[in-house]
């Protein structure tokens, strides 16, 4: 079993700004990346911005598995098609981890159908969190608590839909806690939230983020056939109704006929 | 208290078509709001497509705690700017009942963030459904079972996303079963998806399905004010932290500036 | 409507201990109630553990609709023949409101079937308590966030099944971060935890509690009839099939046999 | 990779009735254990009531990874003291697969907190089981819809919980419905009710229905080492405090004093 992984990455700030491009020179996505790649079921590539379609063909996403999200200062840029494309194939069965301020990557305020907002403070403080879930899949081998002791505050109120699970929350030295890690499925997919990961500070160095990721890529990942089913609204017609019965009544469709969509 | 509820029908099928004008010579939507009125704690009035802005201005919708939804044949003509304009309102608190073939209208899609898809069978088929939550406030006073004797069918799988929780489930003649009626939160707002109600039989004269859509209405009412605040993203400074704290390591954001969305 | 409600105390500290006392001097029950009765749709009395049935009778518990529980040095004195009937209730349709160290009440692990524990430390320390669900009933008025000078900490993992929402969750200043305020519904009973309330701090009476507790009964109010049905578990004979079945195979039980148990 | 899993059988009927006797002529256990031994990555024995410790001992549950449950007519003969037993390890995160009239087993009782009750029709009806979340792990290869043509109707209300998910619903011919496949986390333990199995009918020679348990034992299965700690209710004394706090206000303990349990 391999889990074809791609890791998205904005690739902005890394150029922009030395102290980004200091911590993470190859780039945020290449870090996490690596960090994916020491465990031998995840195979993972990376995607940016500024390639084509984003880096995210619709051939690229037939072969990936389970794709990583990073964004902050330009989702505006990325193409409603592409996000489009990302959400179909959540729906089909590919996994999807959104990032820190992925909270408002398109892509995931689609599959999440609210506002995704948050309160937030660039103050370096320290964040500690705490495994809520110990018996969840992400949580394996995490304590239950660790610390990363520069970080961006998130304050709740969260505007996401109530999670099917909470597997960890945050506490920060200023006086705010948060729902770091939320997990959901969408059709098929399944998604997770990891809320650490400004790019001011080291944090995808952080041994047990890094854990944290590949508890996550092998949580979402999804071994069955593309679930392409999931697009289609097909008509039974009555001769092949599984129990017999017989049409009775007005009806509005003719045979043959597509709904209405 | 007064629940103030808008039935917002497409109100096409009505006048295109015999046999539902026969059944609904003044529309489904008026059908559906003289049942609502029954119960001296709603006051409903109807909106449709036709109307400007499609009967859903911004002053209508501030002044409305529900919506009902009716849409089929033209969820297509219905104007995104109203669909985001209803979405935010139902993350501000707004109740929002779904109906029916209005599990395709674009309004609930962007509340659920998937295909919201399922099959069908127009045949008349006996429809039985089942109370699965006696205890929810919205099967008070329906009995564990009834009959619609001729129905639409819906099948599953429903690609909607797991529900807060599932409060029917119906049994068809043809061998299908659907979860009838199940419930999420967005925001502040309340969400009831109730399947029955294909426009050709006389589903909305029927006194449980009328029972259900006013526990319904009450149900999904939230009391509370407006909540606006779902639509920011407050930066919150160190020295209004709630806590002290320092403020330390470099920082991307300039005081005072507001974040990337 | 007139939610009867019973506050029930376990009424050992504020007798044996003279900060507890001083604090509570008519008892925590006795505040707690008097805070609820500030509604004019709650009407509170009280029950302890000293009187006979501790103060739970079957005639009691069929005429209270919200049963609101604190105890903490005597949980094993609770009998289980009360602990099954307080169960019972809840599935019928009583609410249920568990305060504080009720965590380890015998009622409210029967009802989770978990063991409900979780860390503590009693240092007077500072509790913040973050609102994460603004459009949840129990939070209506209720800032985004409130504090409590001085309180035990409780921290994670507090090992109860995944609740229904989440409400509230604290920060505490010593580090860790709790889920304050959880919903379940066990058969037509809603449950409600809450959090803070350790007997020697005055909590119980703060304003933004007081007012936690007051929505918490309302929300928890099942105003439909008492369900006794939760207790069957009918046969449904042949003849008696909704839909007409001709029997088929061997079978085990003989026609009007009740299934074992 | 190794999921050592137990089938329990409470092996009564195979032994008393002919019936069942033919169709399990080793017991319903070990043609459940033998269908889940043709998964290389699952490795099943049984056990069964009569054998001391209904041959669940200390030592065999601490090397039991997925116990499988199904009994019927001696509920009441299994021991309180391993019911704790098993309700305690599924907490430490084994997962546990309950079947058909086990839904009145003692250990299911007490995990679900209520009283798990539901209609029932000994008819050798047909039941045909609806896939409504296509996505899940338990769902892997499982067709949309499968039939049993002779099973016992199990009908709503189904006194359990909301799940985590729902997995299956069942269309029954006499006109009932039923969730069929249900998923719960508690502590670190998953649990996966599966409706069908009644003892007269071939149903756990169907190959889709072992597929079924195949898979609900891989998703049961929890890779992490025995967590313990969900026994615990531990102090964490000031002077330990993950930030430092100073003692303030009274207190009910003594240094290193336990809590009430």
């Amino acid at each position: 079993m391999t889990i074809r992984t791609v890791v998205w990455g904005e690739n902005i700030h890394e150029r922009e700004n030395a102290v980004v491009r200091g911590i993470y020179p190859d780039g945020m996505h290449a870090t996490i990346a690596a960090a994916l790649n020491t465990e031998s079921e995840i195979e993972a590539t990376t995607a940016t911005l500024q390639e084509p379609e984003h880096g995210l063909s619709e051939a690229r996403l037939a072969d990936t598995d389970v794709l990583v999200w990073w964004g902050h200062k330009a989702h505006g840029d990325v193409s409603d098609e592409i996000v489009e494309r990302v959400a179909s194939r959540v729906w089909e069965g590919m996994g999807l981890l959104v990032l820190h301020s992925g909270h408002f990557a398109k892509p995931f305020k689609r599959l999440m159908g609210t506002p995704c907002a948050l309160k937030w403070r660039e103050a370096g403080e320290r964040e500690r969190i705490w495994t809520v879930n110990p018996g969840h899949p992400i949580a394996a081998g995490i304590p239950e608590n660790f610390v990363l002791e520069n970080e961006e505050m998130y304050g709740e109120f969260f505007s996401v839909p109530e999670p099917l699970e909470t597997v960890f929350i945050s506490w920060f030295a200023g006086g705010e806690i948060f729902r770091s890690g939320l997990t959901w499925r969408r059709g098929a997919g399944n998604i997770f939230y990891f809320r650490p990961g400004h790019e001011t500070y080291p944090t995808y160095h952080d041994a047990t983020v890094q854990q944290v990721l590949r508890n996550g890529v092998k949580w979402a990942y999804n071994p069955m056939p593309r679930y392409s089913a999931v697009h289609d609204a097909p008509n039974v017609p009555v001769e092949q109704a599984l129990e017999p019965i017989t049409e009775r009544g007005p009806r509005l469709h003719q045979a043959g006929e597509e709904g209405y969509k």
